[in-house]
C-alpha cells in the first residue's frame, strides 16, 4: 500500500464527514427521544459477544454476516454484532428480566462481513426499539406504530408499508406435507421471488392437490387491500392458524390505517423473510425511488427461550445513515463567534465572556495562530471585540 | 455451552442497562454539545478499516490492541479501531482538509484484545476531540482547557492534572549518544517507574558522565510547581531542545493555574506515555481514589504525514463509560403517564391526546395486556382519563 492510497477504506465503508455527522447525531437525538416518549429503556449491548450467545438459534444468514475472532483471553470465539435484536432478547430474557411488558431501545454500530444487498453498507448504524412479553396484537400496532413515526421524524414524506405473516407459508408447507429440508428450498424459491420456479417446484414436489395449489397461489398474493379478501376466499379450508394470520393482518391494518391515513398499506402473503428468526406478523417500510427496507421487524417470539426466558416478542430496527440520507433532518445554522487571544487581565475577562456565551448555546472559536489562512473564520459571522473594558459580540465585516 | 450461561459475556465486555445506559446517553449529549460550543465538529470514522491504514505509524502497543478479521471482499487484513485518533488524524489528513485549523471530535465504541490495565473494559466508548494545523502552545492550551471542562461537565469534582513533555526524555538520550535500541530499552524502565533499574540501567550503558547524571535524575523529577525550578538548575547546559520543554510546561501550567485553580497540577518528567505517537506536551487527568488517568492526550504532530499531510495535531480522549462511573450525570425523574387501550371513537380521540402529551415531553406508556404483573406500571404516577368526552391526565392511586 502506497501513502497515496493509505486513506483508502474497504468496500462498503464509510466515514461520516461533519455536516452529515451533526444530522446523524441530531437525527439520532430525536430518534431516542422519541423512543425515550413511548416508555422505551434505552440499553447498550456490548460490540462483540461469544458467538455462542450472539448467533445461537438465530439462522445461518446471522452467522455468515458476523465477523469472528479468537478471544485472547478465553481461546474462545467472539463474533462482532450485525445485529442488535438478539443481544436485546437477550438482556430481556438474563439481564433486565422484567415480570411484565419490557420496552427496550437501541443505536450502535454493526458490522457484516458482506453487504447484504448490491452498494450496500457494511457498516450501518441500527437503531430501533423491542417490545418483550406482550402476545396481544396491540404489542405489534404499538411497534409498527413507532416505526412509521421514526421515518416521520426523519422527514420520510412516502411511506409504503409492507405486512406479511410468517404463519401463513409455515402453515400450507405443513398442510402440503413438505418436511423442514423442502421447506427450506420453497422457502428459498418465495424469498427470490421467482413466481415460476416455484410453480415448477410444487408441481414436483407436492402430491396433495388442494395444498399445491394454495402453495401456488401464494407468489400472487401481494397488493393492496384487496388482497386479504381474495387470500379469504382462494383458502377457505386452510389450516386455522392461516385464517386467523389472515384476521390478524386484518385488524393491524385497520388500526394503523386509521393513525396514519397518509401511509400506503401493502399485503404480501409470500414474504418469507426472517424465517429462521421471525414468527409472525413482519413488517417492512418503503419509500418510492430506493429499493431496500428503510426500517422493517417483525414477531420473533421465543428467541429468549436459548436464555433460559421464553418470551413473546416484537420489534423493528433501521439504519440510522440511511435514514438521514433519505429523510431531510435539518442541519443546525453553524454560526459561530470569533475571539481573539488575549493575555494577562485581559485574557481572564475574556475568558469569562466566552464560558459565559458557550453556556448560553453560543459557538465561541478561538483564532488560533496557524500559519495559514483559516477556513473556520467563516463560520463566525461575529466576533468578540474589548470596548471600554468590557467585551461585547459585535458583527464581523 | 449450556442454556445456563449462553448469556455470560467475555472478561472485560460489559453491556449497559437502562439506568446506566440514560446516563450515559445523557453525558454523552452534554459533552458533543460542549465541544460543539468550542467549535469543534463531530465526526464518525468506521468501526472498521485495513489495518495498513489504522496502524500505520501508530507503534506496536496499537497493533497488539486491535483485533483483526480478513475482508471477504478484498482479501486483505481488516482491523477493527483500537484508538480513534489515529482515524481522525487520517480524516484530517485527507477527506476533511482544512487549510488552516481543523477541530474534530467525536465518541464511539472501540475494542481492544487485552484489557489496558487490570479489571479494565475491552470496549470503551471513547469520547475526544482533536486540534489539528496549529503549532503554537494555544492549541494545548485549548485542548487541556477542553479536556478539563469534559470532566467537570461529569460532575467529577477533584481533578488532578499530571502535565509532561516527550522532548526532555528524548533530548537527554541523544545528549547520551543512546541508539535507537537502547533508547527503547530505557524507556521500558522508565515507563514501568523501576527507579532502581533506570539508575543500573544507565551505570552500565552511558559513558558521558553529565548525561548519565541528567538520565539518573529523571525519575525524581516529579510533583508540584517547585518540579520545573528543579528541573531548570539541574538542566542547566543540556540541550536547548529541553529548556524549551521545560518554558513550555511552564507557560501551559501558568495559564491552565489561571482558568482551572481548583485543578491541581503536577508535573512528572520522566514521563513518557506514548512514545511511538506523541512528539510533545503530553498530559493526564486523575481523580483521587481511581489509579488509572480518566482522560489523557498530547501532542502528536505528523501523524498525517503517513496519508500524505503532516500537521501539528494535539487532542485528548476518555472513557465515556468510566467519566459515568466515577462522576455525577443526574438522572431522568423518570416518572410517565399510563394509558389505557381504547377502541373505535375514543381509541382516535385517545391516540390523538398521547400525541400532544408526547409532543410537549412526556413520557406516555400503553397498559397492554401481558399476563403478569407489570413492572412498567411502577414507572407511572398519572393516567389518562376519560372525563365528559374528554382525555384527561390524573394522578393514579
Amino acid at each position: 500500500m502506497t501513502q497515496a492510497d493509505r486513506w483508502m477504506l474497504p468496500d462498503g465503508i464509510a466515514e461520516i464527514l461533519p455536516a452529515d455527522a451533526l444530522q446523524i447525531e441530531t437525527l439520532r437525538r430525536r430518534l431516542l427521544d422519541l423512543y425515550h416518549s413511548w416508555g422505551y429503556e434505552l440499553v447498550m449491548p456490548p460490540m462483540l459477544e461469544f458467538t455462542e450467545s450472539l448467533l445461537v438459534g438465530m439462522g445461518r444468514d446471522l452467522e455468515l454476516s458476523t465477523f469472528k475472532v479468537t478471544d485472547q483471553l478465553s481461546g474462545r470465539t467472539l463474533g462482532i454484532r450485525a445485529d442488535i435484536t438478539p443481544q436485546t432478547a437477550r438482556i430481556d430474557a438474563h439481564s433486565f428480566p422484567r415480570a411484565g411488558v419490557n420496552r427496550l431501545c437501541y443505536a450502535g454500530h454493526v458490522l457484516h462481513t458482506r453487504p447484504r444487498t448490491a452498494m450496500g453498507s457494511r457498516a450501518p448504524i441500527q437503531i430501533g426499539a423491542e417490545l418483550y412479553g406482550v402476545e396481544s396484537l396491540h404489542a405489534d400496532i404499538e411497534v409498527i406504530s413507532l416505526m412509521l413515526e421514526s421515518l416521520q421524524t426523519a422527514g420520510i414524506e412516502q411511506i409504503h408499508l409492507d405486512l406479511g405473516h410468517v404463519a401463513i407459508y409455515r402453515s400450507l408447507a405443513r398442510a402440503a406435507g413438505l418436511d423442514e429440508e423442502a421447506q427450506r428450498e420453497l422457502f428459498a424459491l418465495l424469498q427470490s421471488k421467482a413466481s415460476a420456479d416455484v410453480q415448477q417446484w410444487v408441481e414436483t414436489n407436492v402430491s396433495e392437490s388442494r395444498a399445491a395449489g394454495w402453495l401456488r397461489a401464494l407468489p400472487g398474493l401481494a397488493g393492496g387491500s384487496d388482497c386479504l379478501a381474495k387470500a379469504r376466499d382462494l383458502f377457505a379450508g386452510a389450516p386455522a392458524e392461516l385464517a386467523a394470520a389472515l384476521a390478524d393482518l386484518q385488524t393491524v391494518a385497520d388500526s394503523l390505517a386509521q393513525r396514519y391515513p397518509s401511509v400506503e398499506l401493502f399485503f404480501d402473503l409470500s414474504e418469507v423473510r426472517g424465517y429462521d428468526y421471525e414468527t409472525g406478523l413482519v413488517f417492512a417500510a418503503y419509500t418510492p425511488g430506493y429499493g431496500q427496507a428503510l426500517a422493517n421487524g417483525g414477531r420473533y417470539n421465543g428467541i429468549g427461550k436459548v436464555f433460559g426466558r421464553d418470551r413473546p416478542a416484537t420489534g423493528f430496527s433501521s439504519d440510522l445513515v440511511s435514514l438521514n440520507t433519505l429523510g431531510r433532518t435539518p442541519a443546525s445554522s453553524g454560526t459561530a463567534i470569533l475571539a481573539p487571544l488575549a493575555e494577562g487581565a485581559e485574557g481572564e475577562t475574556l475568558w469569562r465572556a466566552v464560558e459565559c456565551l458557550r453556556s448560553e448555546g453560543e459557538v465561541v472559536i478561538f483564532a488560533l495562530p496557524d500559519g495559514a489562512e483559516d477556513e473556520v473564520l467563516s463560520r463566525c459571522d461575529r466576533t468578540l471585540c474589548l470596548e471600554q473594558g468590557s467585551w461585547v459580540v459585535k458583527p464581523r465585516d
